[in-house]
């Protein structure tokens, strides 16, 4: 497939852009805010990882001396657990990741929910020997609601909002039953607007029949907690995880589905998250300049 | 993951088991009919390529002679292009799929839909320079409605039925835009349920927030087509598409969903329809006496 003819990204307002340090994966956060910076990006969304290796006090500083905001905080979840112990690590882990969220000064929380019991030995997680027979969805999907339910008063107070990330349903068993925003919008609507919100990943949702409505409901409903792009790109990587590309590479409509996230209202970041090694083994300065070159052509012009 | 325990195959009733002839793809149509036969299974669910191989009269008669049923005939489809030419060619070999169903004696054609034209290239299909950089979703399914809607006449007269298979998303850009039972029953609700029905394949349905209420649905509107029994397992393969599994060695949970199938009113037959190179290696009694002990232990027992 040919990449789209872009317009010279020095040309374009960046403001709104935002770089995702998974992109970078071999960047520390420095690193990650140099680039960023430099490129005239205006955001950046840091793992945690990157976080905790300076210390959050001194990653806010460094990211608010460069001039860029914090679009997301990648990220809590983790909470289809069923034992009592499991149930503590992780509401202990996301209370951690909230005041980290809180003081690198994002009101968003990426949560990736966590997958079925029984794919946790597979994922070397935390896991009882009942886990590794429990396929029950169903019972996986009410605890997450749970534990969503548990952690909101704790985020509330700290002005930080749980963005609920439905997944790809290449991700159901493994990483995430939350599926579809329409089911995540549900689970939200138990919480207040500022609480509980919905993560717009073009890679999860790109494939839903009910994306331009679900969109439209999310921006009324005043959830949209982020808009985040990257390709689907085929044939899928031997580690599947690891298959996205940069916009225009693979078969997802950006200038559709920007258009819609415009028409809900959402006026935010636009942050890229791409695991890939090929991307991975490049330089950041190349990454991020073709992240620009890509956002000018197929997102920018959409998104007003 | 642990394999279920199953009482022996031997005492359990098969009767609604159909073997797929693509779960023991190495067979010849002759060879599945008799491994079918000889398990106690009441069908068998043919491809096309074996049925065209022996000639559609001959495969009617050889597996009437063993006493078994046609429960669905694999499969018509590829239906989303935009070029006359494409067009024409898929509803003539649509056609002549209807036909073949009819003369076997089957009331279930299964379709998978096709994916996007930017797909059609990587898959070696038919398809013209505009098609390369066409990712345009809304459009591809509204076309794929219009030529549902083409074929329903032609198919109603010859007392078959389009079984619509909504595909797993891992699959929407280069297989079937179609993607969830919800979406499926939406565009077969334009419809009489004697024209247009949809296929529960567990494979591509499992993950759904609203499988269960779709399932209800369909089973209300009369439009269970044919219960598909596989199970995702991970890692996925290297061609992704091989990556299915017997049932218990992955994520699915059969006893829930069967379950709901059954409340559904679905009294037809249970399908196996197995991509998988490593079963593919296995002899074909091996195949079907595994499938049998899966069913005897994780479905049958749910069927009413």
């Amino acid at each position: 497939m040919n990449a789209p003819t872009a317009p010279s990204a020095g040309q374009a307002d960046l403001s709104r852009l935002s770089l995702n340090t998974a992109t970078t994966k071999h960047l520390s956060l420095a690193e990650c805010v140099s680039v960023a910076e430099a490129a005239g990006l205006g955001a950046v969304g840091p793992w945690r990882d990157r976080v905790q290796e300076v210390g959050v006090d001194a990653a806010a500083a460094m990211i608010r001396r460069a001039g860029l905001r914090v679009s997301t905080l990648c990220r809590g979840g983790f909470i289809t657990g069923s034992e009592a112990g499991q149930i503590d690590r992780a509401l202990a882990d996301n209370r951690l990741a909230i005041d980290e969220a809180a003081a690198l000064g994002t009101s968003e929380l990426v949560l990736v929910v966590g997958g079925l019991p029984a794919a946790y030995p597979m994922m070397g997680l935390d896991h009882t020997d009942a886990d590794a027979s429990d396929r029950d969805i169903v019972a996986a999907r009410q605890r997450m609601a749970d534990r969503v339910g548990d952690l909101v008063p704790y985020a509330v107070e700290r002005g930080v909002r749980l963005a609920l990330e439905p997944m790809n349903p290449l991700f159901t068993a493994d990483r995430g039953v939350l599926a579809t925003m329409g089911q995540s919008l549900d689970l939200a609507a138990d919480h207040p607007a500022q609480a509980v919100g919905v993560v717009v990943d073009t890679y999860h949702v790109w494939w839903d029949p009910d994306l331009r409505s679900s969109i439209a409901r999310a921006g009324r409903e005043g959830r949209i907690s982020s808009y985040q792009i990257c390709d689907w790109s085929l044939p899928l990587a031997a580690n599947t995880l690891n298959s996205r590309g940069f916009p225009g590479d693979g078969f997802i409509d950006f200038p559709t589905i920007t258009g819609w996230v415009a028409e809900a209202g959402y006026t935010g970041d636009v942050e890229v998250e791409i695991f890939n090694e090929t991307i991975w083994a490049l330089p950041g300065a190349e990454t991020v300049q073709t992240m620009g070159e890509r956002y000018a052509a197929l997102v920018l012009p959409h998104l007003s």
